[in-house]
């Protein structure tokens, strides 16, 4: 993934990049990103997607064939497109880690670059970070809501494209899920692998049973077989003496998949079948347009589910698609900066999010305020980046999953449940608000003239 | 987007391909492509996409890195996975029209092929195609919302990463979209690319009027201004002179941007100090969380507005962000098939769709049967593949846009609306009822055992 990047931008940055170059602006510019708001059914975000936003910062260049098609567009100037050639990312970036909770108005990245070189990256930097953030958060919310259950992405196929599909894999395994039904995903990442049968094994074959029968053979190991085709119940009780001679044979059925119908009366129902027939260590897994709300209804119920397939609804953060997000100017050749669009204002200059914890160690607060004005609590954002090259090699995808587990465990209890809690306090310290109105004077002085 | 393509697929396709080949299952499956249901808000969908899945088709390989990792990946058996390299798509395709309305339970696309091949390329059939429909579905509902306006797809730094902004991209430009920011999607598909300028090039100056001078000067053909940074009527009525002074120069200033706060109302009032000024011929775009619904509101209330930059909301389909779709085996060794399962039996066979017209040539009703019964209307699945080759060239974009055009033209009024329309009526024809009763019988008979 670190070429052909250039261009997943949006043309006003390529035409901005040569305004500034046509009067020099190339100081250094500060842009961070972060979440206006947050939807009231959800209380937290966690940040994901910082090494593939890293790997495109590393890897950015032009390709010849993409310098020869803005030269043949005519919407830049050819000097200018040939510049490009040389365009290297040089700048300094520092960031949350990854799998750690965020919420609005903090900045989660700052860049510090020359100005068009940051201005460039805008567009594929919000792309990849918002996105795996978005499925990072409600993949969270799932794996709050069935504690001690597998959770297995099941959702490439509605993913939106293929780099949806590879990213929400991540996503949701760094927020806890087992693994995905994603092939490539485990290519790419080790993510681990699931997978069970599709009702269209079932329906090939003239009989459900030998259906059964031969993809259980096919992986003597262990099987998950799919059993809701015809009828959920009836093949539950057809397989128990099936899987007791398969059993005979070192054949070994692992579990049985539920797909359709109320699956907690499923699978109280399919349960006792399994259990009175001797099949006590067979598995239930379940799926069909799970979510949070589902899971912890599910898990609430006592339902015998032992994992669940988490497909569409994850992967595509149905209930929120996009997070309002935005990346933007907040210093630039030393001066700080601000935006002052209704309803959409920001804070000025270079900042540091600090996180106060309780005797407990649980977050108490956040401090939103400048980068040089220390408060109390652990600051946030750290440098990843310098001069464009990475200060450490990427952390293990473990290593994440270890983090974000460990930040969802001390997150306080309101904020983790599903139900809208009281915002988590993030306060801003008299320095930011200082410096804001200092900058409205400012600007109100330059006025527009 | 022909290589690597082939472990974009979920596990299970592999896994039971390979209990396929142990039981020498290889016999002709014919699978379809359908969506099952609407949501209420939904009166239509566009069918897009089918370029794309077919060149995956066309272009589906093993690549060794691939085999390789299976082989390492202990779930799959060494023979099989050496089988698997050489692995092509041989199979026979029909399909609706790219830009085609359709209705739930119709397929929109078929496979005929050996039953390994029809089932490994599920994953990403459905993911290419239930993506850009469900993207040009919402984008034609803005079209049909602002008639006359100019749509611009802005959406790439919010679409679920990069091959999402990429699909969208296309997507919208079929349904009527004029173009896209995205840069890489000009670059492929030759969709033209638009831009404006951001905020921050407005903050990097301390000056917001030297800012729109050095943008303007630096495109003196013509640039689209943002005026909303810090307060949109007065950076209008500051934009009057300097516009005059640029002109002398031979510098066009071509639109200004609202970006933020009543769309409707600043656009009233920047027309009326651009006409007072003499600005007549600038126009004004607009962005800003736009959708159909927002379009049609300023559309209805005749708000001065050229053109808009309509982002997330379409790209990610934000309220309704995935299809009900399903892939489903519908036949296999000439018997056909039927999945019964809880709120997801299926239509078996081979299936095709005709679409009446009325005396004025407009769609009055569909009729589902199977394809070898014949019924008034047009047939709307025609064949596009056979042998896993390509029976024509793809159409250009334009083509398929043009064809979108004309069929959002000639759709119902009350199906065009974005309001819940009385569903729009598809009939299943007694042949198809027939042959599901048989199936069922059969099913029945032959019990699970």
């Amino acid at each position: 993934m670190n070429t052909g990047q250039a261009l997943l931008t949006d043309l006003y940055q390529l035409t901005m990049m040569q305004a500034y170059r046509d009067r020099g602006m190339d100081r250094t510019a500060v842009f961070e990103l972060f979440v206006r708001q947050l939807l009231p059914q959800r209380n937290f975000l966690i940040f994901a997607g910082l090494e593939q936003a890293l790997d495109f910062l590393e890897g950015l260049r032009f390709a010849d064939a993409e310098l020869n098609w803005l030269r043949g567009s005519g919407q830049l100037r050819p000097e200018f497109v040939d510049s490009l050639a040389d365009f290297r990312f040089t700048g300094d970036v520092d960031a949350i880690a990854e799998g750690t909770p965020f919420f609005p108005d903090e900045p989660v990245l700052r860049v510090v670059a020359p100005l068009p070189e940051a201005q460039l990256v805008e567009t594929r930097l919000m792309n990849l970070l918002q996105f795996q953030s978005v499925v990072a958060s409600k993949a969270a919310r799932c794996v709050l809501a069935a504690p001690g259950r597998l959770l297995v992405d099941f959702g490439l196929r509605r993913a939106h494209g293929a780099e949806a599909g590879m990213l929400s894999a991540r996503a949701a395994f760094i927020a806890g899920f087992a693994g995905t039904s994603a092939v490539e995903a485990g290519m790419r990442w080790g993510i681990p692998t699931y997978g069970t049968m599709a009702h269209s094994f079932v329906q090939a074959h003239d009989s459900e049973l030998e259906a059964f029968e031969h993809f259980a053979r096919a992986f003597p190991q262990g099987s998950t077989l799919l059993i809701d085709t015809y009828d959920t119940e009836a093949a539950a009780t057809a397989l128990v003496p099936l899987a007791h001679r398969l059993a005979r044979d070192g054949v070994r059925v692992r579990a049985v998949r539920l797909d359709s119908g109320d699956l907690g009366e499923h699978a109280f129902k399919v349960r006792r079948i399994l259990d009175e027939g001797g099949l006590n260590q067979v598995l239930i897994f379940a799926s069909g347009n799970l979510d949070e709300w589902k899971l912890r209804d599910l898990t609430a119920a006592r339902a015998p589910i032992d994992g669940f397939g988490v497909g569409t609804r994850v992967n595509t953060s149905a209930d929120m698609p996009y997070l309002d997000c935005a990346y933007k100017l907040q210093e630039y050749a030393g001066v700080p900066r601000r935006k002052r669009s209704e309803g959409k204002a920001t804070w000025p200059g270079r900042k540091q999010v600090y996180r106060r914890l309780d005797a407990q160690g649980r977050p108490a607060g956040d401090t939103l305020t400048l980068v040089d004005d220390v408060q109390p609590g652990e600051p946030l954002l750290q440098p990843v980046m310098r001069g464009g090259r990475r200060l450490a090699p990427a952390p293990t995808l473990d290593q994440v999953r270890a983090h974000t587990a460990a930040q969802l465990e001390r997150l306080p209890a309101a904020i983790r449940g599903l139900d809208a809690a009281a915002p988590y306090p993030v306060d801003v310290a008299p320095a930011l608000h200082a410096l804001a109105e200092a900058v409205d004077r400012r600007i109100d002085a330059a006025g527009r003239g």
